[in-house]
């Protein structure tokens, strides 16, 4: 009855659009899109009734379930946790069936790329937003200034994401959770690794929120990006050995690096030990616990960070609550899980609340002896709560991925990513049509 | 024909006065001292021909001889890295041998305390300078402060071992390697917890250096100390369960931290992972890599950290090289190693240089509704750059307690620590004779 069979494992908050634009590609192609979730509600949200669709409960570790699932399938997308990803794989190998994640290639994942080949199975990661739209559209830019013989000196791209300007017009971070909240409290811990002028450069985490890279986006707004943990392998993945400067980040709205980085700086996204006696602390209780006095918070914040008490750093703390005294609501803790607490509060979606991405690429290069710039962009708004940007820029580019390869329109096989022309040349051809698209424009040098 | 075997494991650069001083009590008592190390040479050196010394070639690793050699002794005071101590204390359990260490009681190491306790062994840890003189010298003034009936509200107590007035006295830091020095780059990663004025509090790596407590040792001079990874278990320790404040910390010269914590905040302490292409760097390179621009160092520098370019930090990492020309001469390493590598070319201990030991406590009490304070403090030059201050403030405790643990002075028994009256009285009272002593004074209040 079917001609092909989608199976999509973990329905969870990015899975929406994926979902969604399977079902409807469905009826044309008389695909079958089965959804399982460890939760089955969760699948059956996003399948209803549809008769090209199936809600199962699925876990992972049932392997027994899990192989007769996979077997039934004729291509996996996985938008489980990353670290599941190499048991998907394992069955994938065994049971000869393609898989598409989201999520970066780990060294686990690595494994099992020559097996793949050998079988002829396609591996892809790294195809949601970041990683992936990212990966894709920087490498259709650089490949096309490579093409012109020029020569490609500097490359730095950001993405993040934001909120958009309609939601929340009184919120002075500009920013909600519309992603795993955890990573947002931990995220840039470790050292970034970048390439700047043709020397390797460090930045500790005690640093990274204080240099951060100001972007302008046309028609949007000011931006600040700060780097990501390893920019250096991207020197081999996106064919730039010679490269002078190659810097990947995140991108936050203008402000939010430099209020965020007084959390960073008190202790307060430390995820290593447990805090004593938090049972019954405030949330400011909290943020003093950080503090070297008892004076009032605000001047002891401001004197420690040599910030104005009525400065844009204090009232963006204020705002998210950090510093009322209502009560945390835990009984026990590390820093970080009781930031995110917190920080929920006031950063949780909404009814109504719109999210955005922007992702930025800035490309330096000289052509005939002449030095040249060009920066491009891309932004895209959340429908609402549900349908978000985040949804829709990391579920597509993994269902049309879905949908070329079952049309064989891909010849690579192992496990790979997506820079390469038949990966991004079609998926992002397919992107333009929902209205995802890069923008680009020649800056004066 | 002799009535009692000492073993000391390790001869190291700590054991050189420990093992003089059981050499020198073993003519009297009978003894024999039997010195045992990886590297037979630094056990040979330190016995000499001694009548009653043995230098023989020891590793735990090699089972069999190891059992032979601790079967053979009455007690084993082991100067090993601390990692090993476990092993020794599972050879000294089954052939029921008393165990005597300088280092903290690690979580394995409380693991034969019920099986000690039944045997009749004592396992005597952290009885050396810190951990060691710190716990006994405090002890000695809580128990006779808490005798009086006075509360004791505050506890802070820093150690540092630094160098002598008379030794490198253009060294700006105050400061050369007396103790391991990898140790000394790492130090203070993690979070610092205590106790102040009834609270909790922490205190982050990249906060550390600029929360210190001034500290006045009057005819000495002006030094700073930064609180150490754990302060609170010594609230149960010390038997102060009702403190309101409670800080156990490291002490270094005044205007060391400051400039310290340029390197913390550059990220040159981290041992995460390994910095690329090190082989032809230059010292000013290494500190490049961590510096958001290729202007000149010391400006960068001066900027990042709002530093004056002809200030203290400044002139403080100029001297120990870390902004010369000179080749690192590594090929390959993380930014800790690294800065250990060239650290080490100048903070390296030179013939007839001497150490310098400082603690310091400061107790505040109440007692019959007045507020009283005390502040106590303790140094020690090293003689020589072998005789060194830390080699016998470590090595005396070892060996008096050792010595009146043949001599039946000891009741306890089990994995312990020298906080009780019959451990540090008689030991504190040899170490006097060694003028090695604590001076009180009262504060006004």
């Amino acid at each position: 009855m079917f001609s092909k069979t989608i199976l999509v494992l973990g329905a969870g908050r990015s899975s929406a659009a994926l979902i969604g634009y399977l079902l409807q590609q469905a009826s044309q192609y008389e695909w079958k899109i089965t959804v399982g979730d460890a939760v089955l509600k969760h699948a059956q949200t996003h399948v209803g009734n549809h008769p090209h669709g199936e809600a199962i409960l699925f876990s992972i570790d049932d392997i027994e379930t899990s192989e007769i699932t996979i077997a039934a399938a004729d291509v996996v997308i996985s938008l489980m946790p990353a670290h599941l990803h190499p048991q998907a794989a394992a069955l994938c190998i065994r049971l000869r069936k393609h898989l598409i994640t989201a999520s970066y290639v780990s060294d686990e994942m690595k494994r099992f790329d020559a097996e793949a080949k050998h079988l002829g199975l396609l591996f892809l990661n790294e195809c949601g937003l970041d990683p992936g739209i990212d990966h894709m559209s920087a490498m259709q830019v650089v490949d096309r200034i490579k093409a012109t013989g020029a020569e490609i000196t500097s490359f730095e791209s950001f993405t993040g994401g934001l909120i958009a300007p309609e939601t929340d017009p009184e919120n002075p971070w500009r920013y909600k959770f519309t992603w795993n909240p955890r990573n947002v409290v931990m995220a840039g811990q470790g050292t970034a690794k970048f390439l700047l002028d043709g020397k390797y450069r460090y930045i500790p985490y005690q640093q990274l929120f204080t240099r951060t890279t100001p972007v302008v986006v046309p028609g949007f707004g000011a931006y600040e990006g700060y780097a990501n943990r390893d920019s250096l392998k991207y020197l081999d993945t996106y064919r730039l050995p010679h490269i002078q400067t190659m810097v990947r980040g995140t991108l936050r709205n203008q402000g939010f690096c430099s209020a965020w980085n007084v959390l960073v700086q008190l202790g307060c996204c430390d995820d290593s030990y447990v805090m004593e006696d938090i049972g019954a602390m405030t949330h400011r209780e909290f943020i003093q616990s950080f503090l070297p006095s008892n004076e009032p918070t605000e001047n002891v914040i401001a004197e420690l960070f040599n910030l104005k008490i009525d400065g844009e750093e204090l009232k963006r703390l204020t705002w998210s609550g950090l510093l009322s005294n209502d009560r945390i609501g835990l009984t026990k803790g590390s820093p970080a899980q009781i930031l995110e607490h917190i920080l929920n509060k006031r950063w949780r979606l909404q009814p109504g609340d719109k999210d955005f991405i922007v992702m930025w690429h800035r490309l330096r290069y000289t052509v005939q002896g002449e030095k040249k710039c060009v920066e491009a962009y891309l932004t895209a708004t959340g429908t609402d709560e549900v349908q978000t940007a985040m949804a829709k820029t990391v579920g597509l580019p993994l269902g049309i991925a879905a949908k070329l390869l079952l049309q064989n329109r891909f010849r690579a096989a192992g496990v790979t990513i997506p820079v390469t022309f038949e990966f991004y040349s079609p998926i992002l051809e397919e992107l333009r049509a929902y209205g995802i698209a890069l923008h680009e424009r020649e800056i004066e040098v």
